[in-house]
């Protein structure tokens, strides 16, 4: 029988979406669950919600208190956190340059190298030279790559990826959808997400 | 020794207050907490954000997830659930109640049970008439109560606690406010919450 799926949508710029990513493959691992990674963009389904901006930074108790949870949260799991200044950082070049991974082989080491950079070292992430660097220290020659994430098929696929997240009912990162249907938002739900895809079914 | 002190900010119109104030009570006690309620009003803390109606309600993707969530929620913790028509709910007497309730000793269970009435069974709790049928249930004379909850030193006690919540950082509801001032929010935020009240101090 084949392994449940789970899909994993993030977003580079999304705080949370950091934790999650350097997370769900062990866990995943652990509950028998198949991930697949797929990057997309905000900035297009919060824009449609009416906003220009991240909603941490529109509505600032919100956002001071975000940063001090996810701190928190960073020191709970081990991983380092180091606040990206600006944020949100500009994840364009990044989403592009994961979907080229995701079909050559190195797209999980990838998005963990990212947001390792993002929010463990406060690296800034729209740099193509920090990038070049990430790949470099994944073995993949940056200049192709780069170019491969200029391509319009990519580029295609991003904005797709984009639209298919906001068609199933995303409206924040990271977020989990099972084959179901089933739709769970946040790092904080993603034990639950993977517990649904593995639930027996009726 | 004195128990560490947690304080518990809810709102009667706020769904996942419901949850939490259902799970509160046992779960502080089993870490030896003791919790202090504070029902306050979110409207002037959304108005302040610009907001004149719930986020559940002005972001429709997020609200619809929300429901569904809550309702998972709900099972998993073995709650009833009914979605409140419409939402939300008028939640000014039953806050004011509250306060009356919590000054007299049967504060904690008239929470509980307008929650009950509010998200396990749907029924209106801006009605003074249900509020008054949850007071008889706990054996409290309702036109007394009802009085007090108008007098204006409850109604400055709501007012009060509302601004000190806004003071605090809180932006949402429930939260949770440790006496260090730590700040968590959400239901799911709740038994790092207690944690934190009880951690070995430097």
């Amino acid at each position: 029988m084949s392994r449940p799926v789970l899909d994993f949508f993030f977003e580079f710029a999304s705080t949370y979406s950091y934790p999650a990513a350097m997370r769900i493959g062990a866990l995943a691992e652990a509950a028998g669950v198949t991930v697949r990674w797929r990057p997309f963009l905000l900035g297009p389904i919060f824009r449609a919600q009416g906003w220009d901006d991240s909603p941490f930074n529109l509505y600032p108790a919100k956002g001071r208190y975000m940063w001090r949870d996810l701190e928190r949260s960073c020191a709970r799991f081990g991983l380092p956190f180091c606040r990206p200044d600006p944020f949100p950082q500009p994840s364009l070049m990044a989403a592009r340059l994961a979907h080229v991974g995701l079909a050559e082989g190195w797209g999980e080491r990838f998005c963990r190298a990212v947001y390792t950079a993002e929010f463990g070292e406060g690296r800034p992430i729209g740099d193509e030279r920090v990038l070049g660097d990430l790949l470099r220290g994944l073995g993949v020659a940056p200049d192709p790559a780069l170019a491969r994430a200029r391509a319009d098929d990519i580029k295609a696929r991003l904005r797709a990826e984009t639209e298919e997240a906001q068609r199933a009912g995303v409206f924040g990162a990271p977020s989990f959808i099972c084959t179901d249907g089933e739709l769970f938002w946040g790092h904080d739900r993603m034990a639950d997400a993977l517990a649904w895809a593995v639930r027996p079914r009726p």
